[in-house]
C-alpha cells in the first residue's frame, strides 16, 4: 500500500518513528495489544483531553476510538481526573474490602437491577472466564456457545471463531482439547442459530452473546434474535449471559438489556463502569452468583472458585467508576440525548455522502456507536464483515488520520463522547468528502 | 471460635460491620476476592498511607499484607501520587501506544536482561495464562508442570492443586477435560518431581513456577530444587517458566531469578512494577515472545494470540510503575538492605519467641517476606503448611489485628515496605509475646 496520505503521515510523524524503532525492540510487533498496531507505524500518544488525543510530534487527533470505547465522557473528565488526585493521596491500592467499592455496586445494582449480585475484577477478559465458569457451575453442564465473531477477551475458552476465517484454530498455542466445549451460533440468523444449539442442547451450559458485536465490526441485532436465544436458553436450563462490557452504560444507563427487553441470568461489564480505569464486572442473578460465596460455602468441592484478583476493587478504580456513573445519572438526558443525536448525525451523513457518490457503503451502528462497511450486501453478522472491502476502509481511516486529524483505530468502531459535539460529525464528514473527490481510494471501488 | 479478642474487635468496627452488611447484599461473602474475607467480618479500609492502613471506625493498622505484596515503598508514596495526579490530568486511558511504556519496558529489560521483550497486560492472571499459550505454541506440546500449591491467579488452565486437599478438584465448574493437560509436581522434592516430569516429558511444554510458594505460604526452595527443574526442562526441550509476581523486584531489583542463578526461558511480572496499578507482564526470550508479534505474523495460523487488553499499558499504571522501578533503582542499597533486614529481623525475633515458649513454630521466608507456621515438623511444601495448625495461625493473626493494630492478612504471608521502620518490628515482637502470655491461644498447643 503506497498512497500519497502514508507519506504525508509519515512526514508528521517522525517522533513516533523513532519511538516505535525503540518499542519493537522490547515489545513483539512494538505493542502491548495486537489491534493498536496500524500501518506503517502506530503514533505516539503524549496526551489526552476531552475528545482530542496529542502525538509526540505536535499532531492532534479529533479521537473516534475513545481509550477502546470507555471513556464516555471524553479523556480525563475534570470529575474524575480531581477525585483520582485525591484517592491517590489517601490510597492507591488498600488490598482489602472498602466503601467506595460497596457504594459502585449498590449504584449499579440501581441502575441495572438484574446485577443482585456482582463481583469486581481488573479486565473484562476475566468477567467474561468466570461468568463461563459459573455456569457451568449453576448447570453441571460444560458447552458454551457463543456468536462467530463474538469477542469476549483474551480468555482461553472464549478464543474460538474470533476472526476470519471462524473455522480456523485462532493460532498457536490453543489445545484443541480446550476448546471442545465451544459452540459457535451465527449472528442475527436465528433458525440456523438454534439448529446449533439444538444438537448440543443437553450438555448447554450457557450461551455468552454481545448485544451488538462490537470488536467484530459494530453489527446490531435483528428484532427476535436475541430474545430467541434468551428463550431458548430459558427453556433448556441454560443461562443466557448478555455481554455487556462494551454496552453498558453505553446504550442506556440501564444496559442494552434494557434496550432489547432481555433478562439474562448474568452479565458482565467493563470499560464506562471503571471511568476510564482497569475493571471487569460479572453480575447477575444472586442466586447463581452465590455459588461464588466463600463464606457459606468454605470446602473448595462446593464453592464456584471465581477471582478478583490484587487490583479487583482497588479505590482508583472504584472511585472513577462511581464518579462516572454519579456524573451520567445526574446528567442523564444530556449525556444520552447527545451522544445518540450525534451517532445518529454520523451514520446518515456518511451513508448519504457515500450513496451520492455511489460508493457501496453501510453504516451500522446503535446509539453512539458507529461503523462503515464498504460492501454490496446487507452486513449482518461477522462473515459479512469479513467479505466487506476492509482494505478500503483501513485506507479510509488512515486518510482520516492522516490528512484530516480524525482517529479512528483503523477498521475499528467509533464511539463517541460527551465531549464530542456538532461541528465534529460535520469535519468528519467534510473530510470523509474530500477524501471521496480528491483520492483515488474510492475510484476503482465506485 | 469466641475468643476475647474477637470481642474486642467487634466493639471496635461497628461500622465496618455495617458496611460489611450491606456488602454481602451486593457481593457474594461481601468481597470481590476471595482471601479478603476473614471471620467475624473484615475491617473496610478508609484510607492508606505509608505502613498504615485507616478504617472506617478510625482504627489504624501496621498494614504487613501491603496490597498483596505489591506495595514495596509503603501506600501512596510521594513520588508516585504526584504523578498519578499529573498524569490523570493528562490521560487515564489513551487506548494507544504511548512513550512512557516503552520507558517502562527498557526500563525492566536493563535491570533483568533475561526480559529481552515483553507485553503488559493488566493482571497477573493473564500473564500466566499468556505464558503458558506461548510455551504451547513453541513447542508444540500440551503439557503444562506446575506445584503443588502454586498460585498463578485465577486462570482456567492454572487453577489445579491450588488449594488443600490437592487431589480435588478445584472447585465447581471447572471442566476436567480442561485439566487434563496440567500435571503437578511436589515443590522443593526435585527426585520426586523429576519422577513426575518424566512420565509426561514428551508432551510437556513448560514448567512454571514460583521461586518461592507465596499464596500457599511463603515457602523458599532449597538448594538445587529450581535449578534442577531449569535443567530437566532445557534438556527435555520444555520452556522453564519462572513466576516473578510476587517475588520480581522484591527479593532483589533483578529478580529471584538472579538470586537463584536461574536462566528463565519465560518470566511474568506484576504487582510491585505496577507500583500500585493494575499491570501483569509476560517477559523472556526474544524469539519465543516474537511468535506474539501481530506484525510479523499477521495471518492467525501462524501467530500466537496473547492479550494485553483494553487497559494494557495504560499511561496510569505506566507512570506509576516506571517512578517506582526508578526509586527502587536510585535507593536500591538503601531499599532492599533496609526491608531485608527488617525481614530477618522479623523472623528471627519471632523464631526466638516462640521457642522461648515452647511453642513448636517455624518462621518461613526470604528477604522482605514472612510467615510464621505452627508445626512440630520442618515446612517443606503446601502440604506441610496445610498440615499445620492453620486455625491457630489464623486466631494469632487475628489477636494481633484486634488488640494490637497490626494486620496481617489472616493465615498470609508478610512483605515488608520502605515505609516500615525496626520499631514496628519491635512492636510485632511485643504484642506476639503478650498473645503468648495473656491469652489461651498458645496454651494447648505448646
Amino acid at each position: 500500500m503506497q498512497h500519497d496520505f502514508l507519506k504525508n503521515y509519515k512526514h508528521k510523524t517522525k517522533e513516533s518513528r523513532r519511538l516505535y524503532s525503540r518499542a519493537v525492540k522490547v515489545f513483539p510487533g512494538g505493542v502491548s495489544h495486537n489491534i493498536r498496531y496500524f500501518e506503517p507505524y502506530p503514533f505516539f500518544v503524549s496526551g489526552a483531553k476531552g475528545k482530542q488525543l496529542s502525538d509526540v510530534d505536535g499532531n492532534k487527533y479529533t479521537d473516534y476510538w475513545m481509550g477502546h470505547w470507555a471513556l464516555i465522557l471524553g479523556h480525563s473528565p475534570k470529575v474524575v481526573v480531581n477525585a483520582l488526585a485525591e484517592q491517590a493521596k489517601n490510597g492507591i491500592l488498600y488490598g482489602t474490602v472498602n466503601g467506595v467499592s460497596v457504594e459502585l455496586a449498590e449504584t449499579i445494582k440501581k441502575l441495572m437491577p438484574r446485577a443482585e449480585m456482582m463481583r469486581f475484577s481488573s479486565t473484562g477478559s476475566e468477567a467474561t472466564m468466570y461468568a463461563i465458569r459459573l455456569a457451568r457451575a449453576r448447570t453441571g453442564r460444560r458447552i458454551v456457545a457463543k456468536a462467530i465473531g463474538g469477542w469476549h477477551g483474551f480468555n482461553t475458552a472464549l478464543m474460538q471463531t474470533v476472526n476470519y476465517p471462524f473455522e480456523e484454530e485462532e493460532g498457536l498455542g490453543l489445545v484443541q482439547d480446550e476448546g471442545q466445549f465451544v459452540e459457535s451460533i451465527p449472528f442475527n440468523n436465528l433458525d440456523a442459530s438454534l439448529k446449533v444449539l439444538e444438537t448440543v442442547k443437553d450438555d448447554l451450559a450457557c450461551i455468552i452473546i454481545e448485544p451488538v458485536l462490537g470488536g467484530a465490526g459494530c453489527v446490531p441485532p435483528i428484532d427476535g434474535y436475541l430474545q430467541g436465544l434468551e428463550e431458548f436458553a430459558k427453556k433448556n436450563g441454560s443461562l443466557f449471559i448478555l455481554d455487556e462490557i462494551v454496552t453498558g452504560f453505553r446504550l442506556s444507563l440501564h444496559g442494552a438489556a434494557s434496550i432489547y427487553g432481555l433478562e439474562p441470568d448474568l452479565f458482565t461489564l467493563g470499560k464506562i463502569a471503571g471511568g476510564g480505569m482497569p475493571i471487569g464486572i460479572l453480575c447477575g442473578d444472586k442466586d447463581i452468583m452465590s455459588l461464588a460465596d466463600p463464606v457459606a460455602r468454605a470446602d473448595k468441592e462446593s464453592l464456584c472458585a471465581i477471582g478478583g484478583g490484587t487490583f479487583s476493587a482497588n479505590p482508583m478504580t472504584m472511585t472513577a467508576g462511581l464518579l462516572t456513573l454519579n456524573f451520567l445519572k445526574e446528567n442523564k438526558q444530556q449525556v444520552y440525548s447527545k451522544i445518540d443525536r450525534l451517532g445518529r448525525m454520523a451514520r446518515k451523513g456518511l451513508t448519504k455522502l457515500f450513496a451520492e457518490s455511489g460508493i457501496p457503503c453501510q453504516v451500522t451502528g446503535e446509539g453512539s456507536m458507529f461503523l462503515t462497511h464498504f460492501s454490496k450486501n446487507v452486513v449482518m453478522d461477522a462473515t459479512d464483515i469479513a467479505n466487506s472491502n476492509r482494505e478500503l476502509l483501513k485506507a479510509y481511516h488512515l486518510a482520516l488520520m492522516a490528512n484530516h486529524g480524525i482517529f479512528f483505530l483503523p477498521t475499528k468502531m467509533a464511539a463517541l463522547s460527551f465531549a464530542h459535539e456538532e461541528g465534529d460529525i460535520k469535519k468528519l464528514l467534510e473530510a470523509t468528502k474530500k477524501i471521496i473527490i480528491d483520492s483515488k481510494l474510492f475510484k476503482r471501488f465506485a
